[in-house]
């Protein structure tokens, strides 16, 4: 309520850049994070906002997320629910929400100290999942996913008050350059692109399938493109790609017969949990951010036979 | 009207991939287009269906092209006509047809020794332009275009007796892996991919924007790119994408802020000339297939003053 707004956007507010006010590595020492990522990782990760791990699960513990993937979206129990979200024109489930809570494999990933450990050492506090999710992005009709700052949703419709969070994604096939891999600009972190608008009711229904509002300026994107390129996160099955709740993403379209697939965790810092949103409207359902049901998380260590 | 149907498609027929009975290269000997193609590049183009030639066109000559299409994209005569045709949400120009016939610079391009003396040599034939287009895929909200193979429609619906024909791409803008570059699978020419479904009435209306008819069924689509690969046609401006008229293509949407542009012709052999179609409807018209006005090309040395 009484929480000071870092970082206002829409309201009324006019597109521009402005600079980030928070940190992007919280460790005090990038050694703090040496049982996960090396210091050039560290430093890495805070210029261009993401990294990509490549390689972090076996080729069974991949199967076995599949194997769940596939389970899920055939479960009769989960059409029509809330969590679960489908393509605009085909009905096909393109998203399921909330996976930590209700799939126990995924509940195990998401403590998994491969991805909780690095979480908690760049936050340089205990963290919780603030969003969950598997994306299956289906061959020949995957649609695209315009340019977004995550954070900029995440603090004007869930008060989330400071960019103390980051994504993990974890590659379920391999995402080429032809199947619409995640699109990157290295250093937008650094700004944050107000938006212009009003938050309407219910914004997050349809901002599921398609955005329209938080959506940065075409200047804006064209001026940080020019000044910081795209690169496309490509990646074997297996992989993370780990990057700031304020990098500006997006993804083009997947004609090509390779369905692109991930699991997403949203790590969010314990100190950072969300409060009342930033704007005129009611918090979105939980179970697109976490807010009553928060959990911290103990990062565990598994191996490859754990997730059978 | 008498003519054999060499590559029966839709009217009933069911999903298939059929050997194709035509040559690629109609060169009997690749020395003969040593002016303009080694015989690696012509062994390389009859295998893979396509080849890339770089820097063919001067940064000069490049401006010329793009002021045109600039000029014909802000024509009020051209807004409304039937050669111009928009996007489907924001009704943009996206490709403008007949530009041999409707812009002296383009024709001239038609006519460059660099592309219709290598079409020629190919095509062992006189050729004429059975279709021109520039295409225009704006940045952040240039659409996909769905996996085809360009001669089933210009056999079924134009009538084209045989594969002797082949189009050439002109980049006017760099094509990089995240604008939607063209995707093509290697050596797909070889097969015929017989397409379901009827053709319905006036289909290119709809078809130029969205095709339905025509379109390849998934299993064949993912049984060809199995075996071929995709490759992307990435190349910086001023290069000549040549492709095989029945090389199986495509493209994903453009999110980037950096639009996609390209003049494109179709060099059909003189020998090749479009009769009835093979289907129930009227021949297109004439702005999308040249059926009455066919001008045969003498290929003319250009050199950069000449698009000025």
């Amino acid at each position: 309520m009484s929480e000071i707004d870092k970082y206002p956007s829409r309201a009324g507010r006019k597109a521009r850049l402005e600079p980030r006010v928070d940190p992007v590595v919280y460790a005090l020492d990038p050694l703090e994070l040496a049982a996960h990522l090396t210091p050039d990782q560290v430093a890495q990760y805070e210029r261009d906002g993401f990294m990509i791990l490549h390689d972090v699960f076996s080729v069974e513990e991949v199967r076995c997320f599949r194997d769940e993937l596939d389970r899920m979206r055939r479960d009769v129990n989960l059409q029509g629910h809330d969590e679960a979200i489908s393509e605009p024109d085909s009905g096909e489930i393109r998203s399921i929400f909330s996976v930590h809570n209700i799939s126990p494999v995924f509940s195990r990933l998401a403590s998994d100290a491969r991805l909780a450990g690095i979480a908690q050492g760049l936050l340089n506090d205990g963290v919780y999942i603030h969003q969950s999710r598997l994306n299956y992005k289906p061959g020949f009709s995957g649609k695209e996913f315009y340019w977004h700052s995550d954070f900029e949703t995440w603090h004007v419709e869930d008060g989330m008050p400071a960019m103390r969070a980051l994504s993990m994604s974890i590659t379920l096939t391999e995402n080429t350059q032809n199947n619409g891999p995640l699109m990157l600009m290295p250093g937008s972190h650094k700004h944050y692109a107000v938006c212009t608008g009003k938050t309407p009711a219910n914004h997050y229904l349809a901002s599921l399938k398609k955005q329209e509002y938080g959506v940065p300026e075409a200047d804006l994107l064209t001026k940080m493109a020019k000044q910081s390129g795209i690169v496309s996160a490509l990646a074997k099955a297996g992989s993370v790609i780990i990057f700031d709740c304020n990098v500006m993403h997006g993804s083009n379209s997947n004609i090509t017969p390779d369905p692109r697939s991930n699991v997403f965790f949203v790590y969010n810092a314990i100190s950072n949990r969300v409060a009342e949103p930033f704007c005129e409207q009611p918090p979105r359902p939980e179970y697109v951010s976490s807010r009553r049901h928060i959990e911290r998380i103990t990062p565990r260590q598994f191996d490859t036979g754990s997730y059978r």
